[in-house]
């Protein structure tokens, strides 16, 4: 099978030196088009906003296809790592409560824009790339598995019913979160998801005991 | 104050055949820029679906900015048209989940691909155009609304528990919708969708009596 033509370089094959110029380029990119969106963000954005040159650029990424695919896995780490981080601790009420005490505070100080980095992507390219498409994808499965661990926690301990099905919560869960997003992106409110998230724990309150 | 440089020409002020052009041409760019997104949709190919010629184009919409704005007008009457006829029954548990089977099954004919057609608009738009982001907003609002009438008259007739609150069910339904769009959009499959309505829909039913 044909590799996909605007496949990365991998980072490994860099030296330390080029891995940290390749980084800045994709930091620079995934700020831009987080903020300003996906399209809008050319190839002279990305090379004046990262400070380097075009052929500095090109000798990382074929083409803007490649930088995008390079975001999606930036931001997927960026954004499961720190919630995977805050979900550690989600196997109870209260450590979900603090998990979406940290979502809305963050929310809030953006006063809701921007909506959330792996949404944002997913709304503009789940149509474009297949590729791209699954990547994120993937990214969903695994944050709706940080949430469902300490779901299923809570089920095996007793704090949570037997009836309660984790897998179904924490999708439930997660699209609370993302239409909370976005519902306080359009609005420039944060109230959307603090809304949202409270209505999801809530439902799954109904099963503690 | 200065109008906006992008207002569209308002229809009332066509003649019968001129609004039928612009409509034609809002409707070919609608479709346009649900299916391939807002950004990549050029002027360009807007003419060719349209069956328009670029100068007819420009007599109506000055740039894409005015497509877009117009677009947005038409998605929030469209989508909002058929939520609030699929919601004037929604009084009723019953009501509600025909409501969710006509959503689910819309999207399952659709694999789960392309999103909610005006939840990809916010997600596109709301950090571009301050106009338009307030446009977005009053149709989400619009659509929350739709929703809280039917939970408002369930606790009027004693369906809900006087300590259900309708207002926060209906951003809860609202973003659970939203969001369920979003993870069926990614995941190629109307399962996540599905899984998110009932989750709300089981919070709702939790209040009936």
């Amino acid at each position: 099978m044909a590799e996909p033509t605007h496949k990365p370089l991998r980072p490994q094959r860099l030296t330390a030196k080029g891995a940290a110029t390749r980084e800045r380029i994709v930091r620079a990119a995934a700020e831009l088009m987080h903020t300003q969106g996906v399209e809008r963000t050319s190839l002279d954005d990305v090379i004046a906003v990262s400070g380097t040159g075009r052929s500095q650029l090109y000798h990382y990424f074929a083409d803007k296809a490649a930088i995008v695919d390079a975001v999606v896995e930036f931001q997927i780490e960026q954004v499961l790592g720190a919630q995977e981080e805050l979900l550690r601790n989600a196997d109870s009420m209260n450590g979900l409560t603090r998990w979406r005490d940290a979502v809305v505070a963050h929310n809030r100080s953006l006063k809701g824009a921007h909506g959330c980095p792996l949404g944002s992507l997913a709304s503009a390219l789940s149509d474009s790339s297949e590729i791209t498409r699954q990547a994120i994808a993937r990214g969903f499965d695994r944050w709706e598995g940080a949430l469902r661990t300490g779901l299923q926690h809570m089920r095996q301990t007793g704090a949570l019913a037997q009836e309660a099905d984790p897998a179904t919560l924490a999708t439930g869960l997660l699209a609370a979160l993302q239409g909370g997003y976005l519902l306080a992106q359009a609005r420039r409110d944060a109230t959307s998801i603090q809304v949202a998230l409270d209505t999801a724990l809530d439902h799954i309150r109904s099963f503690t005991r």
